[in-house]
């Protein structure tokens, strides 16, 4: 049997070896060096490397690579004009973090809901709050969930089970969904606007002044796409006016925010880090389970899940 | 016509004044004074008061009354003995605040899988984390619910969409039930440990230091019972040796916590001084509205909803 040559991190070597085929060969590396050693003889190549320079030259020496795999959904280290060129498919880790961003998208409401920061402050206070600093509930309330990917569908499904009226925005009709060019003018009905769009020319600056300006008095814009899709000083000025209720913002601009920087400051804004799809000890597991399944699909010559478009990057 | 006396609190005039029928005869008390002057001529009585003391003794004197009312669930600050002798009926809050309550047991639980309060502390510092403190998912992992009334109902469904694994504890056997004598030896299997069963002789210490040393190392017990279903010394102790993973405790022995007390400096307890039932802005409108429709069955001598069993106390 002619066996095919994979050059994979040593890292993901525990998960992914004991469920190898045996039509793989792998060519385990420990350091860069190892892997501009292993990528012109791969066909099969996983090189996922934290100093993003030293990856792009790994990439661009592996020339007879049919599949790139990554653990990350983003793919902006990789030379993916040489990538396009050489006809390499690239899966990349897009739904990989979607539960644990689903979870966190719901965390981050039921906190502004019930302004759980003021009773985390009061208790490193000492101080036995007689009331609740926050009084909303999630049942009955409004949202408008602007994208619907992998990450939207699981915000969907648990905000459902809290009787909270889920509207989507997707390009493709459906019961409870408004089309892209619809819901500019329904923003005044919604308590809680969220943002689970990826970041393109199209959903770059979405909600600005304008979008602000129509949100209800009290509504909450949650982000945990990009920085990109909102125009932030529009946000600040409308969170320092309290036309809006607050928001909660996994993602900022820039990443990390300068310590210097007012969204800091604003005590109806939560900043949490791009820490969501981090809030999860399962990422590398996840990650090798699709690589294993993706090496049956390969073998089959069946498509292989999930495929980035190399010429929209994503 | 002969008109009903109703002894009823002021604070609950405004909601309930508007829809009273004509038969009922308001006695509207201000002070605890005015309430124990009133208590002994009322039929009808809704006594609530924040001191449990206070009104025990009102309640003690209100030797007529047929029928007792609260916007509570629990009524460990009654004298049950006398109103069961008394023949009073006792209508209570129970399911006022379940949808909150189970709002609030979720936010707890997914605060504490991602350590969301290191997150609140770090934008405090404003330090941009580059990894998640919490790195624990709701989604495939495994809860005990003790108690399966109005609240713990509402804390199945919720979990559940977040693929949570829920076994209840209840008296009736039902499919992912266990029965009250089966729970103790299977608490080495789970996740969360979720009280919410009422405040009984039968359900006090329940979480005692056998039950918290069969738990798993990093199990989270949540409590929104009552202080006393657990042995709150045990706990403690279990805490600072991390035998448990955490605590997210809404009631405490006793309430207020005094700022001396040394559950205030464990951290791995989050305390919620008791605010979860409060954190809505629609409780009080919720049971004046159930004490109207109850006024209707009183008169039309239909049984009024929900009652308390005066023997079970719940």
């Amino acid at each position: 049997m002619t066996k095919i040559k994979a050059a994979l991190s040593s890292l993901i070597r525990p998960l992914v070896e004991p469920h190898l085929p045996d039509w793989v060969e792998p060519i385990w590396f420990m350091s860069n060096e190892e892997a501009m050693a292993a990528a012109p003889m791969a066909e099969i190549g996983w090189f996922d490397m934290y100093d993003k320079a030293e990856m792009m030259k790994v990439i661009s020496a592996a020339t007879s690579l049919k599949w790139l795999n990554s653990i990350y959904a983003g793919v902006d280290g990789m030379p993916l004009e040489q990538l396009k060129a050489q006809g390499t498919i690239v899966t990349n880790g897009a739904g990989i973090n979607a539960i644990t961003i689903a979870e966190y998208v719901v965390m981050g409401m039921l906190n502004m809901a019930k302004d759980y920061r003021a009773v985390i402050r009061a208790q490193e206070r000492r101080e036995w709050l007689l009331d609740s600093p926050g009084k909303r509930e999630l049942f009955g309330s409004k949202a408008l969930l602007i994208g619907y990917g992998a990450i939207g569908k699981l915000i969907d499904e648990r905000l459902s089970a809290f009787n909270v009226e889920v509207t989507k925005v997707r390009r493709t009709p459906a019961p409870d969904t408004l089309l892209p060019d619809e819901w500019r003018g329904k923003l005044g009905e919604f308590d809680w606007v969220i943002l689970a769009v990826p970041a393109t020319p199209e959903t770059d600056n979405m909600i600005g002044a304008a979008e602000l300006s129509q949100m209800k008095k009290d509504a909450i814009l949650i982000n945990i796409a990009r920085g990109s899709v909102v125009d932030q000083d529009a946000l600040i000025s409308a969170l320092q006016s309290k036309s809006i209720g607050g928001a909660f913002l996994d993602v900022t601009t820039p990443e990390p925010l300068p310590a210097d920087h007012i969204l800091w400051t604003l005590d109806n804004a939560h900043i949490s880090m791009h820490l969501s799809g981090r809030a999860q000890d399962k990422m590398f597991m996840r990650s090798a389970q699709r690589f294993i399944e993706n090496l049956g699909r390969y073998r089959g010559k069946e498509p292989l899940q999930p495929q980035v478009n190399l010429d929209l990057g994503y």
